[in-house]
């Protein structure tokens, strides 16, 4: 079957499976994160967080420490959190919870790009492994605005969700400091933001800190 | 100032502006169209409609008439909703409104790009015109995607969204035409699923069909 579809029916059966995959998509809009929306209204969803993810690439590109092919980038962020509609979200400060999920999510990730055509399902997980693995410089400036996103969500609202669940300044800088792996100019801008709201009482410094 | 920021002063200034305009696009979540969900367990929200949209692009853009340049649909898609920040979401079925919304949607699209740094707005605000223009066979393909997902999620609803506005199969197929002007074969299958649609009692044909 040529690349561009044949139109017969297996044509026919390739536009049905493309179809089905995104319909299924369509359920990560109810995966609800631990973020809320920057107006407080409500907890931010993993859809409208990856378009959210997909707007930050495009904006803030020129950031990267290391060139990246920026289509590549904004494919990864749009994929990123499929394999949540079966595993779910996981809070980003939750390490037992996050180790647990992994073989989840490979099986998800497995099921979710099985649904499309033979061809096309292994080179949309293979986009996902990658920013999976965090190495390449395409998928660290995509995990760059995957931490930054929520991060200023949060600093929006005043810290609400870091103190909803006890994180200090310290373990936020720790799990945050994935940013500076992609972009040295966000990380330093975020590091200023955290001290503001440290400053301002938004964000408990913890032990390590005055 | 350099493309690649100069790391100065005017550089901060520069990452500010960007920052507040992808703060300010947060809004996008909290402007409601009329289409359900997939499961219908809520109306569907702007900022996740445009992150479907983009994952529909991704998937589909085999079945684009002409050849596309993938980046630039996507990148269309994401932007194309932002003006619903300030003028709102108008039903396509409403072409009163729509007409009344286009000097609306085009102060707001001066005012949100105007938020970006002196070169990166208007280059974002090109694409948006090029979308709302439909000429360009990106633009075209993106206005393909734009009309098919409402269209499948209607569907998967059982018609409810059209039942709700009374809109008849004659007025769907109408109103939706423009999915053929990207796509020959997704239209010829929106086609066939709206005459199964009116078969099974799930949308009224209209005065014109039997």
């Amino acid at each position: 079957m040529s690349a561009d579809g044949d139109g017969s029916v297996s044509g026919a059966d390739r536009l049905a499976e493309q179809l089905a995959f995104l319909l299924e998509a369509d359920r990560l809009k109810g995966i609800l994160r631990q973020s809320l929306l920057a107006d407080g209204s409500r907890r931010e969803n993993s859809a409208e967080h990856s378009w959210h993810l997909a707007l930050f690439a495009l904006v803030l590109v020129e950031h990267a420490d290391e060139p990246v092919d920026l289509p590549r980038v904004v494919t990864m962020l749009l994929l990123h959190d499929l394999v949540e509609i079966d595993a779910g979200d996981v809070f980003v400060y939750d390490d037992a919870l996050r180790a647990a999920k992994e073989v989840e999510e490979r099986a998800a990730a497995q099921r979710l790009f099985g649904l499309l055509p033979a061809e096309q399902g292994p080179l949309l997980k293979a986009l996902w492994e990658e920013f999976e693995a965090k190495e390449s410089a395409d998928a660290r400036f995509a995990a760059t605005v995957d931490r930054l996103q929520p991060l200023l969500l949060n600093l929006a609202n005043d810290g609400e969700p870091w103190r909803r669940h006890g994180i200090t300044g310290d373990r936020v800088r720790q799990v945050n400091s994935q940013i500076g792996r992609g972009s040295t100019a966000l990380w330093a801008h975020a590091l200023a933001l955290l001290d503001q709201a440290e400053a301002v009482g938004n964000l408990d410094p913890g032990l390590d800190r005055e």
